[in-house]
C-alpha cells in the first residue's frame, strides 16, 4: 500500500482545479468506473462534493443502490483509460480489465480505489434530493488518500470533443483566499 | 466591441476544465466582481451552471436581489485582479477601478461583462431552491461571448492557499464523449 492519508481539510485543493476524475462504484460484487467531470465542492470540511451523474450512465443505479463511490484522480499517464472509460459502458465491459486499472479495497466504502490514480476520495452519498431535478448527488468525503510518488504528473481537464487540457505550471500568489 | 458570439452548445467546454472565474453582479447602480471557482455544469443546452456562493460574500445579496450575473473567464495576464478580487470585498472597494477591470454593458443582464476576460457568460438565476442548504445558485446562460484574440492565454485553476495551476497544452484523444 503506497497510498498515504491526505487531510480532509485539503481535499478542496485537489478538486477545485477541475480535473477529470474516474468515479468508481460497486454494485453487488461488480465494480465499475466512469469518467466524470461535472462536479464541484460544496463545503470545505467535512468535504462535500456535488456530482452530476446522468441517469443514462450505468453507474447511476449503482450510486442510488449503494450510496457510495470513490472519486479517483488520474494523471495524463492514464489518458487511454480516461477516454476508454468514457467511451464504454459497464453494462458490457469490465473496464478495470480492459483499461489496465487495478482495484484496491477502500477503508470505508465497498467501491474500490484505483491504484494507478494519484488521489482517491472515499465518498458516502449524503443528499439525493437534487437527483430527480439535476442528477446531482451530494457526497461527503470520508477518507482521502494520496500517492506521493505521482502527485507531480499533470492532471487532465476535459474541454469536450476529445480535447483535454493538461495541467501546466503552478504559480503562488499573495492570496487571502482559502 | 471585439467580443464575438459564442455558441451556447459549446459553453460546457469553457467551464468543464475548471478555470477560476470572475463573477460580476449589479446591485442598484453598483457593479461588483468576485473571484469564484466552486461551480459545475448541470446541463448542456440551454447551459445550466451551478455556482456555490457563500452568504459571507458581498455578491450573495446582489445575486438574490437581481437574479443575474455574468461569469467572466480570465487568463493569467489578469492574475493580479483574480487574487485582488478574492482578497477584497465590494463592501469597501470598487474592484473594477482598483484592479483595472473594464465593465462593458451586457446584452440581457444588468451585470457588466469584464472587457479583459476572454469569455463572458450572461446568466439568469433559474433555481434558488438549494441556496438555503448549500448556497448553490442555478444559472441559465442566456448569451456567451468570446474574444478570439485572447483565447490561447492560459486559464487559472485554483489549488488553494495562493497556488494556481496555469492551463498547459491541450491534447486530442479519440473520445465519443460530448
Amino acid at each position: 500500500m503506497t497510498k498515504k492519508n491526505f487531510p480532509l481539510s485539503d481535499v478542496y485543493g485537489l478538486l477545485e482545479p477541475g480535473p477529470v476524475v474516474l468515479l468508481t462504484t460497486q454494485r453487488k460484487d461488480k465494480p465499475n468506473v466512469m469518467t466524470h467531470s461535472w462536479l464541484t465542492m460544496l463545503e470545505f470540511e467535512p468535504p462535500l462534493v456535488g456530482c452530476v451523474i446522468s441517469n443514462r450512465n450505468y453507474s447511476f443505479a449503482a450510486l442510488e443502490s449503494s450510496g457510495e463511490c470513490v472519486i479517483n484522480i488520474p494523471t495524463s499517464h492514464l489518458q487511454a483509460a480516461v477516454v476508454g472509460c468514457g467511451n464504454t459502458s459497464g453494462r458490457r465491459t469490465n473496464k478495470f480489465a480492459k483499461f489496465g486499472l487495478t482495484p484496491m479495497p477502500a477503508k470505508y466504502v465497498q467501491a474500490p480505489l484505483i491504484k494507478e490514480c494519484f488521489a482517491n476520495l472515499e465518498c458516502k452519498l449524503v443528499d439525493a434530493d437534487m437527483v430527480p431535478r439535476y442528477n446531482l448527488f451530494v457526497f461527503e468525503v470520508l477518507k482521502a488518500w494520496i500517492d506521493p510518488k505521482m502527485d507531480h504528473a499533470p492532471t487532465m481537464h476535459h474541454r469536450g470533443s476529445g480535447a483535454f487540457m493538461l495541467a501546466g505550471e503552478t504559480i503562488t500568489l499573495q492570496s487571502k483566499m482559502k
